[in-house]
């Protein structure tokens, strides 16, 4: 007999169909058993009569969150949750669950338990509606953003996460012991994306792990993360790149409201915007002048702090209504060192960060692909021939002008959902102190 | 003025355009000059006359592979590659190469270089068509299998690579100073998508790096390569999982074949084949005894040798002229612990190997779904709590019977394409004594 899954009961009223999934509730009343069944597309309300002997024993001793499979008749009753109930004929166990659950399983609970608790239980956390609902809308949008950019002629390429040196900065990165010899865990494929444009790709994106060896313990930072990273060469400038993000993010939220809107707005209260286009776009200069005039004290001469960002995007949201924000033209101190420079501005990157709702989400710029400048830039920096030489090389023989960005797709979802913390937006956090499970 | 790609330029004959690319060959005659222009659309050929002396001027110390854009018309000649050729107004040099290649960068040279220092100059060699071309394939065989996943339900999990124990067996793992401790390198995700089993995700799939610290030079292993992934719920046994890698495979080589058919006959001489469904299924035990008809001897009495993969590949194409095989039901010797073993053959796994043409492309099983059994396994497999106690806890609260699959994508490339080494079917290949570039 095939399987009917739940969402699908309904199209099947008055027939025999066989159900499997997680024994959410099981209550008891004399004779009769209203056991509340969970699989991957909802829940339905099934019922054991005491007539039905075999079943009704079966059901005696069930533990919660066991894994059955039922076959029986849907019938409407409109007494039961969604006017829908199974009169259940047979009960197969395929799987008992212990008797005491270490956390509570329902979305009542989620608030009851302690973060870090709920994170060692993973599992049984993410059998929370709510808690699944944000992996389908981010297999939804890793869907998105794969079409969108195969469709563009992009070429997706697999860089690889283990290095030779570390590699942008030094700072910040995981030393992995290879055979006899140290290999670095990447921080980003910048430098392999790059590669692809000196190779003539011209267009390419990757998705993949990112590692930082960040000792921070704050509700956006991870230790390993998911990025979205994407870069074209032939641009005119930095602009260019942020068109392209805008219809990214407008394709993903265009496509995960039309799928995802109604349980979204159901289980997170949140409507999904979708941005129009352009998005503003404020200079860093500027963005300091209009925080002066709010009252925000600049802390860092050639950066924002998180105050800052949520300021602007405060003040973007009031003057134009727009959740998202173009912070471009970042002075070069907070910059690295193959952001390009402007020719007539030399202590200003051709480059932009992406603010939504107060929060960072990318990170991009045109890159300085000429190798003389490349280089000295780099030397200023600190950075020498003996770490970076083979990204160097990279601009010997050829590599067209170029930029790109890199983004949290993390940070996406947290704010598409209205998530606070990252450790809820992503399958598995790993932090300083979370290697488990 | 719009960018127009060299595929397109027909479509713009006797119209004024720009294009941008490399100089891939560049020969003077008197007051003539050909410069072939290469875009990861195609090459063309442009003609600057003397009589233009600003671009004739340009051209005259061009090196080659340095990037320009030119802007001239197109126009038919029957005797230009193509057909068509253009005739330049205005060369402006974005990147110039220095001089001397350190390999050649045509078709020509391929065979010339040896692999080692190709890899060395590897987006050196990424330049030329084929091996570009390997990329396109590979992204529109991404594509695919992100589509086809999606659409059928599936969740896209995207799993830590870095663990608190040695994922499987504890050998070929690489370790990562974390901080004050050590993390591991995940050799595969399979805890992690059995985790999203117990957590009731039902279907899952992930791309992603796996890392094996193996120590081997051959032509088909890397310590670091792309995995597809997928895990399957409810399934009835592991026949299910390959009814549904079928699905896949047919998927990609038809799409391939749609997209690229042509391009990879003229570049690889090779018809990519699209498999009749179902594929043969041979059990390791009735493969023995072909084999052993065969006069190939059994060296490994739980696996499989090379040679006997490829003489049982040979055998399966002569007879069912099918490129694809799955050998099915490995001893538990050659099996992790967590494959299912047979009620009535407990020496018997419900596992299968995917071969083509000769070479392993996917090993998969039903996984123990139960949770003392599983425990068994494990010790008499010499695994712990210590190791694998997280793992084991995910099938204490509910588990459905799953199953599910791992391939490597690079191997799908090097036989769709006929490639013989696993170093050109990887972006940037890495292996023992390879962290560079």
């Amino acid at each position: 007999m095939e399987r009917t899954y739940i969402k699908d009961i309904k199209k099947n009223t008055g027939q025999k169909i066989l159900l499997s999934g997680f024994v959410q509730t099981l209550r008891k009343q004399g004779g009769i058993a209203f056991l509340i069944l969970r699989d991957v597309t909802g829940t339905v309300q099934t019922v054991i009569i005491k007539s039905n002997t075999d079943a009704f024993a079966t059901i005696q001793d069930l533990s919660l969150e066991s894994v059955v499979t039922l076959v029986g008749e849907s019938k409407e009753n409109s007494q039961a949750p969604n006017g829908i109930e199974v009169l259940v004929e047979t009960v197969e166990v395929l799987s008992k669950a212990e008797p005491e659950l270490p956390i509570p399983v329902d979305e009542k609970g989620e608030s009851e338990t302690n973060l870090d608790t709920r994170l060692d239980w993973r599992y049984l956390d993410l059998r929370k509606e709510r808690n699944a609902l944000i992996f389908k809308v981010w297999t939804l949008m890793d869907q998105v953003f794969v079409d969108t950019m195969t469709d563009k002629g992009f070429i997706q390429i697999h860089s690889p996460k283990l290095m030779n040196t570390a590699s942008e900065s030094g700072a910040e990165v995981f030393e992995v012991n290879y055979f006899d010899r140290k290999a670095y865990l990447s921080q980003s494929p910048q430098f392999y994306k790059q590669m692809a444009m000196a190779a003539g790709f011209e267009k390419v994106f990757e998705i993949g792990p990112v590692f930082r060896a960040d000792p921070s313990f704050t509700s956006r930072h991870a230790t390993e993360f998911t990025g979205y990273d994407l870069e074209v060469s032939f641009i005119k400038d930095h602009h260019e790149v942020m068109d392209i993000e805008e219809s990214i993010i407008v394709a993903i939220t265009s496509k995960v409201n039309a799928v995802y809107g109604k349980e979204i707005k159901a289980v997170f209260n949140r409507e999904v915007p979708i941005p129009t286009s352009p998005f503003p776009r404020i200079t860093f200069a500027e963005v300091k002048e209009i925080l002066k005039g709010k009252g925000i004290k600049s802390e860092k001469p050639a950066d924002l702090t998180g105050d800052e960002e949520k300021g602007i995007s405060q003040y973007v949201l009031e003057k134009y209504g727009h959740e998202f924000v173009f912070i471009t033209d970042y002075p070069i101190e907070g910059r690295p060192f193959y952001h390009m420079r402007y020719a007539d501005k030399p202590d200003t990157t051709m480059s932009f960060d992406l603010l939504w709702n107060g929060l960072e989400v990318t990170t991009g710029a045109q890159r300085e692909h000429r190798y003389d400048i490349l280089k000295n830039q780099a030397t200023e920096k600190g950075l020498t021939d003996a770490t970076i030489g083979d990204y160097l090389n990279f601009f010997r023989y050829g590599c067209p002008p170029h930029g790109g960005l890199g983004a949290g797709p993390s940070r996406f979802i947290m704010k598409m959902l209205g998530i606070d913390n990252i450790r809820e937006a992503t399958y598995l956090y790993r932090g300083v102190k979370r290697l488990t499970p």
